[in-house]
């Protein structure tokens, strides 16, 4: 296994084929989905997670709906492309990229001029661009970043930044890779990321395939190990950026930015442009709150007592006060924020 | 089940009777210890934990040991009760209370004038004077610490430093109690304190189980809740604190105090005098390092690929200018430490 080419994602014959997040690292399968609904499903579960693995996967979904339509006409295919699209952007709330996903393949519906067949096959034929472009774009991520390590770094990251979360390659990760690939040593420090074990479960698991020094700790080491002088930078991806440079990701991201900058250690989001949010004020985010047995069971054994209550948010707000800068496929942003973001970030809806 | 009255730990016709944590919260078991051997063994696993319980736990065990002894002078007892403290002090190194507990057996027997028969049961009641005292200690430190409670406070405590973690009562979680006999209303976030979720297991259990209202939360979402304004105070436990005022307690409470000051929120350690050391420099107290199955497997189940490296300490240390006083059963420590640390502090060695 080598995560350095590896697709998560691929549409094949009709069908969508994704890495179960769900059973790694016990076993490495695939899940083949047949319906939008089941994409819908996928990203619920988070059997596939990632802001843009889940990006892509939306429009994989809609692609899937108008590769099954029977609808008669063009307005009857967009009815349903509408209410599929619905359907994606109520899975999961707080990453940017899954909306930005599906009002892409949408705004492509609706502008096609073409005829029904023509456009079902031309959503297909989007998805599956945005599937190459997001695999493209961490490529270019991990050129752009790789100037920021050194060799013989050692970098802490939270969660799961990469090829799994992603199409391939990586965010956070795809920037380590990079740095090997300039021949540059780089040990990793990966926190297990309570409740859902993503740095325990995938970056681990990717990092350690691909032949990176992996150390694995309890999210209540992150101080301890800063102390110690063991950590040079921080990486971690994002799953909503705001034009002012909040930056919303995996629920413990914004502790490990105030330790790091208690520490003077650098501390980098790696994020591509469709991560970015220029219209929403970063408080008026939804921040989802997941349920309760991913705190009080762990693979099906209880943990905690029955009735206890459990807050479980998904997410936090790292500030921009202590983000150094920020890795995109378009270059890196530096400080004031609110200047560089909205002069380097374009979308392409 | 009410945790406001149990004893934890108990003499009984030469046997120790102590509550099993590991089984918690599943299943509530006594363990039935028979000697000095068992006892060892108990602290290593963490069949027992909690600074005061290993300490009272560790005088029980050097109470086994001349119960159970066939020496035939005094000479010879003393010798074997020193190798039991030996074995005993190298269970675990970073709690002082094992110390403080097993040199205050010692002591005894050795400034002990009477027979060998009469040795052998002083040295008893001592261990069971010993478990009285933790008792009544933190029956104080609540009746002290509860000053610092109003009603209607949301506390943040870490780990388990509860009845649990003692004879009975607990220490900062005693404080809680005590602040609820004088009818104010407490509620607590509880965290699950990766790896051994003592936060998870103990804390939420024996708290749920007196009527307290407890959210327990992901050791990755201590800042999310106090960004959202949602602690009022910060209490946890020690295992040591340092003349000048280290705080040497169960790994993630250094960047817990370090995101209560962030925020504004008061950090108070709760521990008794014999948590307190006062001849070692901080730098020099040896962190327990612990096992990769901790990590790597939860309830038996792998939650991270083979091979891959773990780090596991299992505390950290938070320097004095993150502690906002220390409440102890001589009153309430406050700052600079330097001075009021040794003043307070006299241990009954």
């Amino acid at each position: 296994m080598n995560f350095f080419e590896l697709r998560t994602i691929r549409w094949e014959d009709g069908k969508v084929v994704l890495i179960d997040q769900l059973s790694l690292p016990e076993r490495l399968e695939f899940l083949t989905l047949r319906s939008c609904e089941e994409v819908a499903d996928a990203i619920k579960r988070m059997a596939v997670r990632g802001a843009p693995a889940i990006g892509v996967a939306a429009a994989m979904g809609i692609a899937l709906k108008a590769y099954n339509s029977k609808a008669r006409d063009r307005e009857e295919l967009l009815r349903e492309l509408e209410e599929a699209g619905r359907m994606l952007k109520g899975t999961r709330p707080t990453a940017i990229n899954l909306f930005w996903a599906v009002d892409r393949m949408l705004g492509l519906a609706e502008r096609f001029e073409g005829g029904l067949e023509e456009l079902k096959e031309e959503l297909v034929r989007e998805a599956n661009r945005m599937a190459d472009e997001d695999f493209e774009t961490n490529r270019r991520m991990g050129e752009v970043g790789e100037g920021l390590i050194e060799d013989g770094d050692v970098v802490l990251t939270h969660c799961n930044a990469g090829a799994l979360a992603t199409v391939g390659y990586g965010t956070a990760l795809g920037v380590l890779r990079a740095a090997r690939e300039r021949g540059k040593c780089v040990s990793v420090i990966a926190t297990e990321t309570r409740p859902a074990l993503q740095g325990a479960r995938l970056t681990s698991f990717e990092l350690s395939s691909d032949g990176f020094h992996v150390t694995l700790i309890p999210d209540t080491a992150v101080g301890y190990v800063m102390e110690r002088g063991m950590v040079d930078k921080v990486l971690v991806g994002a799953d909503r950026i705001t034009r002012d440079g909040h930056v919303f990701n995996k629920i413990g991201t914004y502790q490990i930015a105030v330790l790091a900058e208690r520490h003077g250690i650098p501390f980098y989001p790696v994020a591509p442009s469709s991560s970015f949010d220029l219209e929403s004020d970063w408080r008026s985010v939804k921040i989802e709150l997941r349920g309760y047995d991913e705190v009080v069971k762990i693979g099906g054994r209880r943990i905690a007592p029955k009735g206890v209550n459990v807050l479980n948010p998904a997410f936090d707000v790292t500030p921009p006060e202590l983000v150094s800068a920020i890795v995109t496929e378009r270059g890196i942003i530096k400080k004031p924020f609110e200047e560089s973001i909205p002069k380097f970030i374009k979308k392409n809806l």
